[in-house]
């Protein structure tokens, strides 16, 4: 067995290449929480008296950050935590990881609440999907409703329970992909909004903060297994992933070759950022005038998808 | 046969994916001249009385674009057109893609500068990479040398002739692999500077073109084919290509299922250029110590590059 380069003992299990370190699973662990710590320091993503929403989808990610948030809050008596999972309406899919989801809260003593796609916009995505494709000679896919339909009920959920900040797992990987996306679906200027806390400038747009954006997806998984974590870990049967997956198979190629590349582009972007938001014209937000919420044109995009498949 | 799109005639040899059109031998031709065209116009790249050097590898790309280029300046009575080759002095490689070069600037009857290494530098880049084998413990590839002593060599020898403008025959494939290169080296504010017409703020800095910016690299290539420009079409020995060949790879990848990304990716950029120019601080130029060269330093890259390996 290898030496750890932390403890010295002789049981490291993972080589992180990017810092040379040799780790065991202990010092692993605490590693990932150490750097969660410290991301959230730097990017002043939490403050003492937070209520934080983290969004769980009940996949590896959300579930490992949950665990790691959940034993942060305990040493901020005036903070509070609780997870909102957005049920889409996915059999045999999003059925099985709510079920991941409701057992992690419930070991965290964790306030847990799901909303509904069926509840909240009278069907389930899979009946949105039979529409859609009927309807819409599928120029839009289910993901593009999806997204969309999501993060509505997020911020709204949000903001019902009270909470001021949502929390999302999206991780080093996830955010290098992004960037690499926009870049190339040739909408470069949307990588200023690639970042570790966003706000969205409007009262009722809540902050998202991302204290994994900085941990390479496979540490998250490793975590999560060593945790002993149960997640969802079978694909959502809908992922319209074919450029997203060209990218992260390159990455990896890359990242194999070059140890932190991931890390360098990340930081890469960190610093044109301020140019980016500078010149990203700051959009005016008004209601929407069918459902209230913010947005930048009269009908906000939720509303006019739902407008389109004859639903509202 | 399939009909040419253009001129329908039965005779179309090439399927332009990203535009749809079918095209026949002549109206390929005539598509990538009248695209040159169209590029040198929309950046303004040329003026009727321009004095014009052509940087010439004796490679595809470089004197395919000799050729357009001489046959555009036909019509300028006021402007003229020369080449230049820096021969760095690669054995096997450089000394036969210098024929190529020489038999296609006789052809046009264009003069012809050779400037080389050995007489500049007093040493080939055979003999440089020699010493920087053995001095450097390979800290800097022999490339990144050659790049640098190349560029100056290239900018002092078009001021010699009494040139105004050097065009350099860098495709969409190089540009768009610079761009994604340099997010990956996180070195992303560099995007700034891959663009069509670039002004280095400085008399002494010859403004470079790059008229083939928007014709994607097999186009270039089926051109010079159909033309019967004979060209080297060996890589170079030194190639340092590992990074740029995985970022090449996975274009292709990407292009070949999502048609028109390499064209999504340099537009995409040109938006958010300026926004990246302001931020890019202008660095201030003074003469280099010891060659009076511009340079952002006491002493420029290139003497520095030469006093390490104590050549200056």
């Amino acid at each position: 067995m290898l030496t750890c380069t932390l403890c010295n003992k002789k049981d490291a299990i993972y080589m992180r290449r990017y810092s040379g370190e040799r780790l065991c699973k202990k010092c692993f662990k605490n590693s990932i929480e150490d750097k969660v710590r410290t991301t959230i320091s730097k990017y002043k993503m939490l403050e003492p008296d937070d209520k934080i929403a983290v969004a769980v989808s009940g996949g590896k990610d959300s579930l490992s950050l949950l665990h790691i948030l959940a034993d942060i809050e305990k040493n901020f008596p005036q903070a509070s935590i609780c997870a909102i999972t957005v049920d889409e309406g996915i059999k045999g899919y999003r059925d099985e990881a709510l079920k991941f989801a409701v057992k992690s809260c419930q070991e965290l003593g964790i306030r847990h609440k799901i909303v509904s796609f069926k509840e909240k916009y009278k069907m389930t995505l899979d009946e949105l999907t039979d529409i859609i494709r009927d309807k819409e000679e599928n120029k839009l896919s289910p993901c593009s409703y999806c997204g969309v339909l999501r993060r509505r009920a997020l911020n709204v959920a949000v903001r019902q329970i009270g909470a001021n900040k949502l929390a999302t797992a999206h991780n080093l990987d996830d955010e290098t992909q992004t960037i690499l996306l926009n870049i190339i679906h040739g909408d470069a200027i949307r990588i200023a909004r690639v970042k570790p806390v966003l706000d969205n400038g409007h009262p009722k747009l809540i902050q998202r903060i991302k204290p994994f954006c900085e941990v390479p997806e496979k540490e998250i998984a490793l975590y999560a297994y060593l945790k002993k974590i149960e997640f969802q870990s079978v694909p959502c049967p809908y992922a319209q992933t074919a450029l997203r997956n060209d990218i992260r198979r390159m990455l990896n190629t890359i990242e194999e070759k070059h140890t932190g590349t991931k890390f360098a582009i990340f930081r890469s972007i960190e610093r044109i950022r301020p140019a980016l938001e500078v010149f990203a014209e700051k959009e005016k937000l008004q209601d929407c005038k069918l459902c209230g919420e913010p947005t930048a044109e009269k009908v906000c995009k939720p509303c006019e998808m739902l407008q389109k498949l004859h639903i509202l």
